[in-house]
């Protein structure tokens, strides 16, 4: 979220092209203090904006304790990103709202570790978890992360929440995101969280991992046979 | 490739499912000096024996430069292995023999690597190489490697040569071929590797990433869904 | 921190064979959430008697930031454990107390990455950083974690904060924490962070890298020569 | 080795300085067919005069079958490269040679491989093996692996064979290459393998991890208290 311009533009081009969920960072966790950190509350505003115009629901992420109650009253999902995966408070607290949350992975969490992670929620009376491969750190760097597709059938297998692949984090290159979602589908993911923007080259940030809005649409297209082949609708 | 029985019954019932290559391990490297080392020229004739009964392919790994003369006699496209990813003299030698190769990634390379690993081949006036990706080596233990489909449009984009993915290998699991299997198809992946056995249980190695006969014809009839999806044949 | 008699115990051991500082786990971060979560403020209320019977200053983990000024109350300095190393609003948070901050290394991050975290510290104004190592996540398995020891003339080369070793977390194995220090120490670590336990085998979390209070004490003793020779006191 | 001039002025200094054994490459194994890949006999014959004129015991790589008698012919001590750590083949014709045998850690070898690949020449009546570490690949990028300082004293417990340190492909950087001399010193490392050239910045590989002859004689100076404090000589 940089602007109204720039979120609702996306949000009605995703709608169009099929989207039916829009994840917009309000509160951003940056690697560097110095860094665009987000809009805070106004941010908020134009995701909910932006909703009641297209009818998307909303995740955005919660990255502080303190924010729970402003999150809640906004968010339809919260998301709780790779690095606060492990901050147990946060997702307790976020649990406790009684929202849906999708859960990303932490960059170095092993399988059985988010597993436990989850169970911070579940076991906080939320049913409603979803899980996001969104890639692992290993020694390439021709990839920004390893997305680590197999975490699909595993997760499948040992727990009864959705599984979202988030290729566009996981690639960290917008050439790659179209196979990897294709992918992705084939093997049973239950969701795609692919980044857009309407001018990627001037996005605030992660501008390289960014799809277009035709490229979005464009790939909704591909994806067609590949979500029939998979016995999806 | 363990005996006469074990490898034509397999033989048969691959080609009868629709395979065209047969992968047998005659000289196979183990991680131990004490784990079983493979057959060796017996190895090898009963591949050939599989040839002429079934018309399939064979490829089978190269691992001495002492056996160039004797596994190109009976190769039709010569594996180098994970190990020897970068035992570049191997790699030369394989290449002047003038049969296909089949580079397997190693453990820890990186793309950029392994595509000069691959150079080691084609500058040596081979240009029949194909790129086999089997898993990397990460943190995670739920697998025994972390098959990295992403290399599948990497290598497309960055070399001509065929890509093949090994997902027996990659997840260590027979539970999880399958589905590594759809993934690989649907990002473009030109072959599949997947280890078969007539009794998984009782391999002489590897035995808990095998598949059954039935299970190999079965994934065969799940691919074709997405071998149409991904437009090829 | 598991009992008053426990705790008091270790306390005065570890003062007598030459510590300055203690830590203790008031509020721990654990893997699942059926697992020992630490005494609260029980344990805060523990540390300081111990504080008080020895005159050593208190070190204690902050994971929330509902705690900051609980723990800020009782603690001398404040320690942020790995898994929120990137929690970059309780960063802030703790900062913003002026106690002196730990932060430890999380279990994936890049050197440049840790310390563009403890420029959340910096940049709010309090500048008594430390940094503290404790293993990076990596394939070996004979070790809980890889101590990166390389960490220490790097972060001395491009910081002024003093740098800390954790070789209990780092090897996860009480045999290799002497040989560790000791490496830590010649390589210009400014302090050791080490746990010890009365009765390892009976320890309510991590026993298995826990040492005794006589193998503590032995340790400092074997200590000595080696911090000669790297001419500190 | 590229010239008898470098090569002789670096043996003799550092001979000066302390060093017993000259390691130089005649045959290297480079990631691309197109850097430079060792001058072969010529340099096998450059470092036989080296060995003549200083009395130091010569180190080089094998990495060929086709050399073994070669290398045998003119090397006190063989090395087996990182690159063919797991290439079984030549570590038994190394093993068969008699001569002792320098094993470097694959880089993504985990310790309990490292060691069966050691029992490659154990089990081939060769019991003069050294195991050298070298760093592992991790996500790190400040260095250019991570060098296992723990290494040293699990293979101490695991095994009676000699443990080299070699910090300047672990670290790849001169700048790291004293502190992490010291570090392995006092952890009880047998040996250093440290890269020295009279002109790094002329280097023909590498040269930005390689010290200077000055470089050398002062670490060498640096490191006899710590040799001290850990009771060798």
């Amino acid at each position: 979220v940089e602007n109204e311009r720039q979120l609702l533009s996306t949000a009605h081009a995703v709608k169009k092209a099929g989207a039916t969920i829009l994840r917009g960072g309000a509160f951003k966790p940056r690697t560097s203090p110095y860094e665009f950190q987000g809009l805070g509350q106004k941010g908020l505003k134009l995701l909910a904006k932006a909703r009641r115009e297209t009818g998307l629901a909303i995740i955005t992420e919660l990255l502080s304790e303190q924010h729970v109650e402003l999150v809640a009253e906004y968010a339809d999902i919260i998301q709780i990103g790779a690095r606060n995966a492990q901050n147990f408070q946060l997702l307790i607290a976020a649990a406790r709202t009684g929202k849906p949350i999708l859960l990303k992975r932490g960059p170095s969490m092993r399988i059985e570790e988010w597993l436990l992670a989850g169970e911070y929620v579940l076991s906080n009376n939320n049913a409603n978890l979803m899980f996001c491969e969104r890639g692992i750190r290993t020694f390439e760097t021709y990839t920004r992360n390893t997305l680590d597709l197999s975490a699909i059938p595993i997760l499948k297998a040992e727990s009864h929440c959705p599984m979202i692949i988030d290729p566009s984090q996981g690639a960290g290159r917008a050439d790659l995101v179209a196979s990897l979602c294709k992918g992705a589908v084939a093997m049973g993911a239950d969701g795609l969280l692919v980044e857009v923007h309407p001018k990627p080259s001037e996005a605030w940030s992660d501008g390289v991992q960014q799809l277009t809005l035709e490229g979005f649409a464009q790939l909704m297209e591909e994806l067609k046979p590949f979500i029939a082949a998979a016995g999806r609708e």
